[in-house]
């Protein structure tokens, strides 16, 4: 497939067979995508990023190691990162609360929201959102403890692949975070691409 | 009511009024225990530690501070902690499938499994699990990068109290590890000691 355009603050879900993988690119380079990877034999198994933690003994997703499901099955392979490091486990994804906390009006989109849309769209249901893989999203850990957001590190162009090791529907949002700057300084969601590789 | 008694390796949940406080006490020093809230209205709202680290800034649970719902909603305050900071919230709990990693036996106990019979028994459903916090489990991050397994630092008869925020349905699992040294070196999961209080 060409590569596809997901719109700042937007959501998609693609189905990936076992062995095909999806190659996922910042193209401005200050976009936090929010990923998830739901068992497509039965979306009830999703990948669980408390799941990996435990498999790697490490905060950070590790580059060439697999994403555990919470059947602590191996899901989907880390295969390709330009910027290794730089993905966050730790912050639930934005969503309608979050916007209320902030004073937005309602309606403000979520990732939460593009998740489940995403995955309605692609003709699956779910009843409970996980923790997502914050692609991107510069949360740094400070003396091993306190947590903070900053602006992304991330280049224009840089880029992961994920390979899936079983079959997969993966779930992308742009996030729409507009309030503070975890998307960039300039507050503004913008698109990045996604592409089925080999 | 009187303190009940959670033996080593089962689960309890526990329905707290708003205003309303439990004390949970290790009675031994050398028990994790895992903790889930739901709310009482709708136990598709339960205590998120990926929004209350959102919240929080920290990795670890903070003493006087709320610990949040799936909705950033309030729920459940750490009042009292007898040995604060040694709290994890970045492991999945046990399940069967890690109990199949580990080459035991079907039909091991598990915190996941705790967590939905107590859940069950209290007369309530829930069909996904969320990410527990884990009383006491030592879990020390290393670098602000590294997590590892580590023996417990609690001491017999430390207490944390918890007090509902909301009407709360608290569960709680003695966690069954025998494998790892989590619950103490000699890998016996022991009994603690939880108790309603004002």
């Amino acid at each position: 497939m060409a590569a596809v355009e997901i719109p700042g603050g937007h959501g998609l879900a693609l189905p990936l067979r076992a062995g095909q993988a999806v190659r996922v690119v910042n193209t401005h380079g200050t976009q936090v995508v929010d990923t998830w990877a739901l068992a497509l034999g039965d979306t009830s198994e999703y990948l669980s990023v408390e799941h990996t933690r435990r498999m790697q003994f490490s905060l950070f997703p590790k580059l060439g190691e697999p994403f555990y499901s919470n059947r602590r099955t191996k899901m989907l392979l880390l295969e390709e990162d330009s910027f290794p490091g730089q993905h966050d486990t730790l912050f639930a994804c934005c969503d309608k609360w979050l916007y209320q906390h902030y004073n937005c009006a309602p309606g403000h989109r979520s990732c939460r929201d593009n998740f489940l849309q995403a995955v309605f769209a692609a003709g699956f249901d779910a009843t409970s959102v996980p923790n997502p893989v914050n692609l991107w999203m510069h949360i740094p850990v400070h003396d091993s403890a306190r947590i903070s957001i900053e602006t992304p590190l991330s280049r224009p162009g840089d880029h992961v692949k994920l390979r899936a090791l079983i079959d997969t529907l993966v779930v992308f949002s742009a996030c729409p975070m507009d309030v503070v700057p975890i998307n960039g300084p300039d507050l503004a969601p913008k698109p990045v691409h996604v592409e089925v590789v080999g």
